[in-house]
């Protein structure tokens, strides 16, 4: 049965070995990623996805997620949303519908109760910590307070060629209250289509939507590109043109999979990042911009 | 002093008026979107925007706006913001920003507030009568509660070729709490870049933002494509593509300004739209998709 699954930093690990052992057995790349995603949100210990994220700069914890179908397009997201545990499973059942597919705020956790989700105190004594420890930074050392923005976003093809995308986020570290990032937003977060492939993205999300970069990846891919060429091209030019007409630009990172399950990534910073198949479990990699023309990679230790 | 300026729908007009003249007096592309944005906003009759916007299911009249900076591709937006008068001058003024550049719900509240602008309760006894005569409607013919969705979204090229594009819209009518469609989302509902062009689309935002459709029409114009080969060739293609996986396409119209000035128009239903330059004072056209494949356009009465 042939599948392949990537996803962004380290901490999609533990969540790709259960994707892949849902693959292996003819599972749907629906099921599994779902399973993957959740997987991460329920863990405490990452500090950017779900249970136990970073909260914004009033000590809430405010989760962003999307989910987008490549066979018919379907897509359904959540932003700024409070109190759930699993933004994954909700922005899942939103790409079901035709209107209203798309839900924040007040409005997606009234949505999300009459759906029977659980509701979850979403901030943990970690995250609390960190949150306290960090305001105090901020004010003795006079720091930008913006710093930490890991979303998990993974792309996966399954033995149908069905292929589809999903992201979860706790979003920007002392973010301010109702701040949405790339993750939720179609085109930039992620993007995928089964009849030429998908892509997710992570890094500073003010940045990543002024380029529709997982858009991009995926119209590169379907104009003849490998998945690592359109992934390099896509964050090199990019990076390249922002920081040309607005003088900076942020961290940014994409991977990437085409209808083959053939895998790219790409990078402006360091960043690791999680691949399996059929023809191998999973693997952590880490990946750099050498020259800012080519991402290279190696495997890292566990 | 050349300029052009373009607009969705007939709404548009007094605004793009006051904009031409701003334009002709040597004003700025961002100046002049703004205030022609504000007029529509401002006025009670339009019922699809600002003031007197059709409420969502409960009654709330809930509004999305953005606004982008095509020199530095700098973007800010608000979404599913109740109670302020001008959501695109609160875009306008988050696009400013490298940090927290999208803002929904209270959040947005929250920062408007902070910046000093004009809260104003936006449900006029117009857009009251039409919830409650809808209502009635929907539950005594069973219709589907969806219905009107007419975005103004404008592109402008100043003298200096500095290009801005902006959008402010009330959403879905009967739309859920929360919910948030294209016209805030940077590629689906609005991309400019001052050294390619400009787009906004209008429409079924959930089908729009599957296709990053702005986006796609500024690539399309990069590629070489005339404004109207790209507007046609997008929407088209698009359309066609959603049917064919999605079994539907909801209406899809957008409007675009290359970096010389040219427009173009594309639409999958009868569309009205504005457009004004150092050429001409402001023309309503009517645009109609004929076969699937080309968008004609006449002059409309006033």
């Amino acid at each position: 049965m042939s599948f392949t699954i990537i996803a962004t930093w380290r901490m999609a690990f533990e969540g790709v070995s259960e994707a892949t052992k849902i693959l292996r057995d003819n599972g749907s790349a629906s099921e599994a990623i779902e399973t993957a995603i959740k997987c991460v949100e329920d863990n405490p210990l990452y500090t950017s996805v779900g249970y136990g994220g970073l909260p914004n700069n009033v000590g809430t914890v405010e989760l962003d997620a999307a989910y987008m179908n490549g066979d018919t397009l379907g897509l359904g997201a959540v932003a700024s949303i409070k109190d759930y545990a699993n933004p994954v499973s909700i922005a899942k059942k939103l790409s079901e519908d035709r209107f209203n597919i798309f839900l924040v705020g007040s409005g997606a956790e009234a949505y999300a109760h009459t759906q029977g989700f659980e509701r979850k105190n979403m901030l943990t004594q970690l995250s609390n910590k960190a949150w306290k420890e960090r305001m105090k930074e901020i004010h003795e050392k006079n720091l930008s307070p913006y710093d930490g923005h890991d979303t998990v976003g993974m792309v996966v093809i399954d033995h149908n060629k069905s292929m589809v995308a999903a992201t979860s986020t706790s979003g920007l570290f002392m973010k301010k209250p109702g701040r949405i990032g790339d993750s939720a937003l179609p085109g930039s977060g992620y993007f995928v289509d089964s009849e030429i492939g998908g892509a997710t993205a992570t890094g500073l999300g003010e940045d990543i939507m002024k380029g529709c970069l997982s858009y991009e990846v995926v119209r590169l891919m379907e104009e003849g590109y490998t998945p690592q060429n359109a992934a390099d091209k896509a964050v090199n030019d990019f990076s390249e043109k922002l920081k040309r007409k607005n003088g900076v630009v942020g961290a940014i990172s994409l991977v990437c999979i085409n209808n083959q399950g053939e895998w790219g990534v790409g990078t402006n910073v360091e960043f690791p990042f999680v691949v399996a198949s059929d023809q191998h479990e999973p693997k952590i990699y880490i990946s750099n911009n050498e020259d800012g023309k080519k991402t290279t990679y190696t495997i890292a230790n566990l």
